[in-house]
């Protein structure tokens, strides 16, 4: 394994190891003609500065992290983390700037991962996904003075965060129902311990209440497949079956479909069905499913871009993100 | 910003900060018992050896890097990805190994960005994907001498490859299509310059001569629902209508069940489907959809680990991914 080094610049420009090493490091002792001319051989080598040592004097990673904690099985079939993934490199790439991606089991993994990279000065900050209703995490990259952006924030937290409202896209929801007649709707969400799942399960319980319409309530699963089959069959199993639900991402409501036909029931005619994430997925099946119009690429940037003003010394400011439209398809309207 | 220091760990031990130096340099100058003071410190302020500085030393980057050339956008719509770089994950995580993430606009970028990576010794090595019928990676990764593994080589590369052989998946997936009595079959595969659409290409025109079965060959998309749609609405055009189609990932096929419903003809009895995919999404569409089923974590897990193996030193070798079998489900059997 070779690079290129100072001493095959000295042998291309024909000068000494020395004045390589002054001419590339900005010090005096060449002539401004030897300098460009030493600058010209290294760039034709392929010579950069390495990291490795610029991060040492300079104390930058140049490298930002995002820590998954779910378990990697479950996160590939979601849509939401990739396009996210995608989000954030579109802003990092633009200053040559790497994402260090690591998916852990469990929050005590991610906590002793952000440990690790901080002491190793392998990021110069991290953005935080999946906030916990009582989470350790942003006191912890708080004492460690890791600069971070929480996605999704509720808006206590001591870190600065994008702001994700879910009131005012669960009420558009819940309305839309209403309006079709719905007067039983359901709720099939992620793991309660998770703050937007919370957040989605009070805004529910608000818009429903606020219009008089009955519910039995948000059933939690783990988002897998199977969690949304097993839901549903247990609302289906009910004497007051509900005749609409609202699954919190494009997974659950497709399996959540499949259980319905099995049943031997119909969409919308016995069951309306809502999902709360957009996706190629929601226009395969038949009938098409209603579903939120979420960005989670433009989320992404925006969090990535977020981070980096932090890095830059620029002052920490959350930021709000708008509020999903929905797309009204047949799976709510025949 | 502050991390834990020499000197902090000087205070908290009670010793001179060069008494703190040779121990966790493991340099002679303390005693044994001092040393074990100090480490114990050290380890209790979250210390840990500076990853800069031993990359410095050691030449190590202890990550690993991979570049996506597609569009971020399209990136995000397909579940393969995101479950390959899961598996991989499962992999380097045991090590403490990070996983270095970009995704390129186009090749050119992601040749750049491995320069970059090298010369900067950003990653101490690289998983491929995407293979182009004329690549010029591997020539160039090879020349940098850099540690490699191509997943999905087609053999004649110059580093070593995780080899995927679709010749028998195709031979079984145009067999059960024959089975049920289609003659007249499609291919809609991915962007023609991909090394693995053209093995999927020949593989698709000599299953099908051999079995003595019409086909109007191979329409390559650039694997987007809209590429999807507009390639079978062309098959659906043509006077001799394919009866059956073999669409090159789960997002093509929905689409492509998409439009034929649209037709107003129905899956499988005017047109049966095949994905080269499974996914949740194969279930939730009515008919559910035959699918081939591969394993994207296992492959990048494997890829991962063959990688390690060549960064451990241990010979470079090829590795045979084994053929996916085929789940039948209603898009082909009535």
């Amino acid at each position: 394994m070779t690079r290129a080094t100072i001493k095959d610049i000295a042998i291309a420009a024909g000068v000494s190891e020395a004045a390589v090493s002054f001419a590339l490091n900005d010090k005096p002792g060449v002539s401004a003609d030897t300098r460009s001319r030493i600058r010209a051989s290294a760039e034709a080598l392929g010579w950069h500065p390495n990291v490795a040592a610029r991060a040492l004097s300079a104390d930058k990673a140049r490298a930002v992290g995002l820590v998954i904690a779910r378990s990697p099985e479950r996160v590939g079939s979601e849509s939401f983390f990739l396009q996210l993934i995608a989000g954030i490199e579109s802003a990092l790439a633009k200053l040559s700037l790497a994402l260090v991606l690591q998916i852990a089991p469990s929050v005590d993994d991610e906590m002793n991962t952000y440990r690790r990279w901080w002491s190793e000065r392998r990021v110069d900050g991290v953005l935080l996904v999946d906030l916990r209703t009582d989470d350790p995490r942003p006191e912890m990259i708080a004492a460690l003075r890791m600069p971070a952006v929480v996605i999704g924030d509720p808006g206590n937290s001591s870190i600065p965060g994008i702001a994700i409202d879910d009131t005012p896209a669960m009420n558009a929801i819940v309305a839309h129902l209403a309006e079709e007649g719905h007067r039983n709707i359901a709720h099939v969400c992620g793991p309660a311990d998770l703050a937007h799942t919370r957040r989605r399960i009070d805004a529910f319980r608000s818009a429903t209440s606020s219009l008089g319409i009955t519910t039995i309530g948000s059933q939690s699963t783990d988002y897998s497949e199977s969690s949304g089959v097993e839901a549903t069959r247990q609302l289906l199993a009910l004497p007051n079956r509900p005749t609409a639900i609202v699954f919190d991402n494009e997974i659950l409501a497709v399996s959540g479909m499949s259980t319905i036909h099995a049943a031997g029931l119909s969409v919308p005619g016995d069951v309306a069905i809502v999902s709360w994430e957009d996706h190629v997925i929601c226009t395969a099946t038949v009938p098409q499913l209603t579903a939120l119009r979420r960005d989670p690429f433009a989320l992404g940037r925006r969090s990535a871009a977020a981070l980096l003003d932090l890095l830059d010394g620029k002052p920490a400011h959350g930021v709000d993100e708008p509020t999903p439209g929905l797309t009204v398809r047949g799976s709510t309207r025949p």
